[in-house]
């Protein structure tokens, strides 16, 4: 069983629940990796008035919806597509290049090693090393990037690691990637998070590289996970192309597009979201990095990754934890992670501030419940 | 720019009003065969008051929303799978089956013969016939069900025939593909407005034939094409199992897989779209059967096939509406259809009254218009 609920998805919780006799509810879910606010309120209201956009097709262009994503993210419309939830867009991208030998910069979520699998592609990792604070050594890379590769795959800030690979870097890594003639994905799932979104994400590289495509949604930084909504950006044309001709037609429903619309313009919501997390990652990694008990990595997106130094080992702090309903991430399922990784994501000072007490107190007590 | 108008799809009002300087909003669309009740308001209510839903992932398994469609349909909950409209459903059971030759009964629409082409395959139709009153004629059908057909794809009620294989009949086709292993898709969209479901729908014939798979969705008799809610039910657990292996999870957003489990217990709703439609196609029928301009098929669901049997085109009949601000289908652009054929759905009475009084004008005038 424990091995079980090692690999449960953020949204097992009703599962975990279960499983410890506990009321889903009381659970504080710092293993999901969404915004704290919750939905926005203007967002709600306005979308209880639209609930009869249901009764209409969605536009089959989704124009409104990628003009309104294009002056969001800095890029022409004609080079953004939308798709159901980030899912289907990595899907229909993998379907489209068909990669016989991909390299994935890990730790990482398992979802593009499973398509390129079922496209009946192989998957290497490239590995971030723990000793470099899992930051990425360019170099390294270069040399992993045999001929053979032809799609390298990048969560940017990656998960569960909280790290970034920097513009200026990206840059480097792509030019690298245009000479092989490697293509390159890069999954922004987690982008709105960090202290300064153009300083991390590619978009505006995007009309410089044929190879790159990219991937966001607005499941995490705007806590819709249930709206199924993603997108893509790339500046090649033919993939663009070739991508639509695969897609089927609406596979976003029409209050999700205009829910999306919707989001992007909440600037209200946007700044407040920003600032508590910077706020409160800084305070967080701040006081964990006076604790003996663990090491923590430089955080740049909205969940911190945390390396035991005690005896314990992630799963018995997992549960020690979810007793007191505090769920988080054990994150020894993540290639290259170990038993002694921990991933939490921020949510609000008051919550935070209860899961860093009762780790504290977990951690401390090593010295008398084990060993 | 006639022969692009004559291959609109029903959603696509805006362009057509754009065209005929018309305004959206003033259109009366007799083309996009949706319950004229529109969305029921208790559903509209309850959403809005839901809109939370889409800040937590849906049930991975959908179970809620599978166990209610089951109890609607009376299938268990086991052979039920859920789709992003009946495309997402359409495109893996192809996907799955990879058919070399299939055989389509026609005319119909012609999402599957581009899936199928998708998908590697080659279609072939099956007519029913026009002297025949577009019925089946099984002997005929498993005459052309030669060795090579691997899958037969049937509509039923069919579009834009509006003609019904009845249960029984089915069960002959049915028994025969199952010894000539040919497998068979029924597409039951418009099944609920058929006078009686139970003699029309084939899913109480699922758990017997292995060879068979159902695809049924809201978006027409619970008016909500943009909620993008399809189910497909077979008794045959492997296919079930291998088309769930290949999906993406959550394709479905979690107000509309909530939206989907009320739809169906909305009995007053139901009771009150099936009273209107059947009341008002006896109406029409009897109606158009004393004009001499036209002929008239017997219609199951809730759109009516007609005939011009004046010198008129569907396309001159089409434009003429238009101008007055109702949209019907020109038929014309369905295989083995011709430019004399019209398609139209059953809204209320005022506005079904409307439509006969400009067509019956239209047609009597052809003496003085035309030849």
């Amino acid at each position: 069983m424990a091995n079980i609920l090692q690999h449960f998805h953020g949204s097992d919780l009703e599962k975990i629940a279960a499983h410890y006799h506990l009321i889903p509810s009381n659970i504080i879910n710092f293993s999901g990796n969404v915004n704290p606010l919750g939905l926005s309120n203007t967002i709600q209201e306005e979308l209880a008035r639209q609930i009869h956009l249901i009764a209409a097709y969605p536009d089959r262009d989704y124009l409104n919806l990628r003009k309104t994503l294009g002056k969001y993210i800095g890029a022409p419309y004609e080079d953004i597509l939308v798709g159901n939830g980030s899912t289907e867009l990595i899907s229909l991208f993998i379907k489209v290049l068909h990669p016989q030998n991909a390299l994935i910069i890990g730790p990482t979520y398992s979802e593009y090693e499973r398509e390129i699998f079922i496209n009946d592609g192989k998957s290497r990792y490239f590995p971030l090393l723990e000793e470099d604070d899992f930051k990425i050594n360019i170099e390294n890379l270069k040399l992993h990037l045999s001929e053979q590769t032809d799609l390298l795959v990048i969560c940017n800030p990656n998960n569960p690691t909280s790290t970034s690979i920097m513009k200026r870097e990206m840059r480097e890594i792509l030019d690298f990637c245009l000479e092989q003639d490697v293509d390159v994905v890069i999954d922004e799932t987690y982008v709105e998070f960090a202290e300064d979104v153009h300083d991390v994400s590619a978009v505006s590289l995007t009309p410089f590289y044929q190879n790159l495509f990219i991937i966001r949604g607005v499941s995490k930084f705007y806590a819709a996970p249930g709206l199924r909504l993603g997108y893509g950006i790339s500046g090649n044309k033919a993939l663009i192309h070739k991508i639509n001709d695969l897609k089927n037609p609406w596979t976003i429903n029409s209050l999700a597009a205009y829910a999306g619309e919707l989001m992007v313009q909440d600037l209200a919501y946007i700044d407040k979201s920003r600032r508590l997390i910077s706020t409160e990652r800084q305070r967080i990694l701040s006081i964990l990095s006076d604790w003996t008990t663990v090491k923590v990595y430089p955080a740049t997106a909205n969940f911190i990754l945390v390396k035991l130094l005690t005896p314990h080992n992630s799963f018995d702090v997992f549960e020690k934890l979810i007793r007191k309903n505090l769920m988080i991430r054990d994150a020894s399922s993540f290639p290259f992670l170990s038993n002694k990784f921990l991933r939490f994501c921020i949510l609000c000072k008051e919550d935070n501030d209860l899961l860093l007490d009762e780790l504290y107190r977990i951690l401390q007590d090593h010295t008398t419940t084990i060993g």
